[in-house]
């Protein structure tokens, strides 16, 4: 056997795991939003607003037709019916961009479109429906004010608009454009490298020979750190070797995600290099999956050191790192999945002292566990509809229980 | 005044509105899931699967160690305890991709790594936890089988894992890899040719002078066509003139929306356009807002003539193109929003024979109709938190109602 220093966990086990809610509260004590970037409208669904939006203009700029029709003084239709139709004197149009030019006397009317600008010396829009087409005869009586859309009825110079923290809709994009935004301050995307380690590993779509592994964790990761509002720097395998994990850990990122090696196997590498040239704050954390996870900064960078099992990755990925990325770049800390209550079928166990990732399914509106023996059963998170948790103070929940499942889908 | 067709309704108003049912109806009929394309697995996550995916491998290949410990026959820990410390022999190291090539034999033991194949001659791994780690001492009992993930456990040859329609997860990207896809089968993406029409329109990003209006709907409606999974195909505004739109009309896409134009004024061209060279199949609808939306064919192209009011735009594209876009690449027609149940502050009026889109906001867990005069006031969809359905057979809800809001965000 090789000689290990004395704190290196290497084929000792760990000496005491961390509890997720201490694991969580120095996580959340080092994940501080990012800073701002300006994002063209045509890329900013979604993104994280970084500051207020407050409209330095009207919207819309001018009074403007409601409808398409004929804008007149309202005291002109007065009287006015199918029974008894007046006739308007058509004196112009007005078109959205190129209104009426004059001034509209009382007796005319000029004909207007849906958001064309209101002419001068009209107050009222009588819509096409009620005017006769042939004479163009009015066919029906409209109060001052109708159908005329207001000057800021919209938006209101100085008023503001948008919160920091919002989350841009589509709409949103309309609004901004429409108060003359093309960018808005966002919060920087965190930039997050995947270090995926396994000499056993061939790349995503090789096919493995003898006793090689298709890397499961490199395409999950990265559709999860793209949900997450990350982005991904995975350039490719990374060998179970020092320098080449070292170098990795050095790279320009916010976030580091290491996967393999983070347990307490002599190929383990990746916890003593953070240890030592960074910070390792947590190693081994009292939950199952995932238990050989580690938590800890190298630079300015925060670093996660997941269990190459894929479902562990998973699951210590929700737990820690998306929750990080999701801090960095400003958005809610919480999980981003829909939850569903129901009463379980079947009893889940678990250890006072241990917090359990519960795989279940929903069968008519009723949680099912999932039997499974490992963590290392990849499609127990395919055929699942979800998952269930159970904290570490409890032993677990008994058959008929209303639970809480969190949706993957 | 022009003289118009006498089937055309331009400044005469809608003869007959069709109502939402009849249009849905008709447009469910017409939209059908387009084809499959080969998709990488990078690019896979919330495609849509278009065919099943059987497992033509064992997953794992190999038996394997669950754990990080000692692989050797679990008779050989019989009466191992930390008062009874049992030494072990070792012979080797089993590592991932690099497995232990000899047979052990009784009373020997392999150093075994999470995932590494078990060695030929063990039945069971006895975690590094429980071994003495100066004299590799066996300091408790494991049974045959214990700690090791059989061949197949995860996926075996022959297993249906995905079915058509499915939403692709993360981890399913992971599951695919790990059965050697680097590619999967997914229903093409609808590609849309969004032609958005208006003279007074200036681009998104532009600052409006004197009567222009700064585009609202190409960025709201990019985003929306985006989250819908359809392509965007947006080249820039459209002048509102008959030979320029029905160039428009003529791109290469699965679907082409316009915005602007689709009403009775003398300026909406798009629907005569379709009328004479497509199939204007529905013009006006009894809604509001949306009033004013066409829905067609040109060519093998649906086209929605949407009004260029950017909250008629938006409700009549979820109402109708957003549909579409969904239902041909293979996701679900219902809208992908979540609702909530709750009681009316104050009753939403509305007319037998017109559905109504009212915006609402969540306030303490009541629901709020916004007080809003018209159609045309955008900012009306980011300050609510979602929108209530009036059916076309329903004169409203009376305050204190519970009523299902579907929320923007």
């Amino acid at each position: 056997m090789h000689q290990y220093p004395k704190d290196d966990v290497r084929m000792r086990g760990f000496a005491r795991r961390h509890t997720v809610v201490e694991a969580l509260a120095w996580l959340d004590s080092v994940s501080h939003r990012l800073s701002t970037e300006s994002v063209s409208l045509r890329n900013a669904c979604g993104r994280i607003l970084a500051a207020p939006v407050v409209s330095s203009v009207d919207v819309p700029a001018f009074d403007r037709s409601a409808m398409d029709g004929y804008a007149l003084s309202a005291a002109d239709t007065d009287g006015a019916s199918a029974y008894n139709p007046l006739p308007l004197r058509v004196v112009g149009d007005s078109m959205p961009g190129c209104p009426f030019q004059g001034t509209v006397s009382r007796g005319e009317a000029v004909r207007i479109m849906t958001g064309a600008p209101m002419p001068r010396g009209t107050d009222a829009v009588l819509p096409a429906e009620w005017v006769e087409a042939e004479t163009t005869a009015a066919l029906a009586v409209v109060s001052p004010g109708k159908n005329v859309g207001r000057r800021a009825e919209d938006i209101a110079a100085g008023a503001e608009l948008f919160r920091p923290g919002r989350v841009l809709r589509p709409q949103d994009l309309g609004v901004l454009s429409s108060i003359g935004c093309g960018t808005v301050p966002a919060v920087m995307q965190p930039r997050v490298r995947l270090v995926v380690t396994g000499n056993e590993l061939v790349p995503a779509g090789s096919q493995p020979h003898d006793f090689q592994i298709a890397d499961a964790n490199g395409p999950m990761l990265s559709a999860l750190i793209e949900r997450d509002g990350g982005t991904v720097d995975f350039p490719g395998l990374v060998r179970d070797d020092g320098a080449a994990i070292l170098e990795s850990l050095e790279a320009e990122a916010d976030v580091v995600i290491v996967t393999g090696g983070s347990s307490v196997g002599v190929e383990d590498l990746s916890p003593s290099l953070v240890r030592e040239h960074g910070e390792l704050r947590v190693h081994g954390i009292a939950m199952r999956p995932s238990s050989p996870t580690g938590l800890g900064r190298f630079g300015n960078k925060l670093v996660f050191l997941l269990p190459g099992n894929p479902v562990s990755a998973l699951c210590a990925y929700d737990f820690f790192a998306g929750r990080a990325i999701r801090v960095l770049g400003g958005r809610q800390s919480e999980w981003p999945y829909r939850t569903f209550r129901g009463p379980l079928t079947r009893k889940i166990s678990s250890q006072i002292g241990r917090l359990d990732y519960a795989r279940v399914r929903i069968v008519d509106g009723r949680i099912e566990p999932l039997a499974i023996a490992g963590a290392s059963i990849l499609s127990s998170t395919t055929r699942a509809d979800g998952f269930v948790i159970v904290p570490d103070d409890s032993e677990g929940f008994a058959a008929g229980a209303e639970v809480e499942t969190w949706l993957y889908a």
